[in-house]
């Protein structure tokens, strides 16, 4: 989760909301993503599917399903689909997300009854993650 | 829808699931986008996704309120969650997914208590759109 949340830092460089995400197979990171929402002005642009799509190429397949997730917030309802459609094994999540999170708390998408299902655990360096958005968000409404 | 259809023809032709989607402002294509998950062995790259990105590229915004969909089939939990997440006005989709379809037939996405609602009308051109899906699978399954 350390190495997601350094990417979170490249996020909250570019003015977009700081969310990293890191791809692992065996203990080693196959897949970076960071959120560049902002940066590319493209809303499907989450760290999760850029960390995704490093994966797939990497491995040369969209088969992860002996892959995991470390991510700084909770995934949206985009997000939690495509960790499905790529079948990860399990997803580590920092920050909940009460209003937007499907991975449990507004809905739990990974262990709906579709074709696959993920494993969640949540309170990875919550803390850390946490306040790094809290940070972010401050800065805003100062320069507000 | 028939523009959808055409894109979807791309698809089949590259062994691809035949499924296409154009988004539309004031009646004009501003995006269009087919399935190309067997092409890029990519699981995020959708019909939805791709011509979501063309038409936030195009427009230079990802918000997209006034903008309409054709889509042949009925979005998955990660593209209904992408067209939530670029604020489509509407979705007009072709064939039902009951076993994954996020718009209505598995789970409604679309009309969850997220930060946006986007409408939907089913059965546009769904003769058509079922039609290519079933000669694909057909196809398939008199080459193995």
């Amino acid at each position: 989760m350390s190495e997601a949340l350094k990417l979170a830092e490249i996020s909250y460089k570019n003015n977009d909301v700081p969310i990293g995400a890191v791809v692992v197979l065996n203990n080693e990171i196959v897949g970076s993503g960071y959120n560049r929402k902002e940066l590319l002005k493209d809303a499907s642009e989450h760290a999760e599917i850029m960390a995704l799509k490093n994966a797939a190429k990497h491995l040369e397949t969209y088969h992860l399903e002996d892959c995991e997730m470390f991510v700084t917030l909770e995934p949206c309802a985009m997000c939690a689909g495509a960790i499905i459609n790529f079948r990860l094994k399990k997803v580590y999540i920092g920050a909940k997300n009460p209003r937007f999170g499907c991975c449990g708390s507004n809905l739990n998408l990974l262990s709906h009854d579709f074709n696959h299902k993920t494993e969640v655990e949540f309170n990875i360096l919550e803390e850390e993650c946490s306040k790094i958005l809290s940070s972010f968000f401050s800065s805003i409404r100062e320069k507000k």
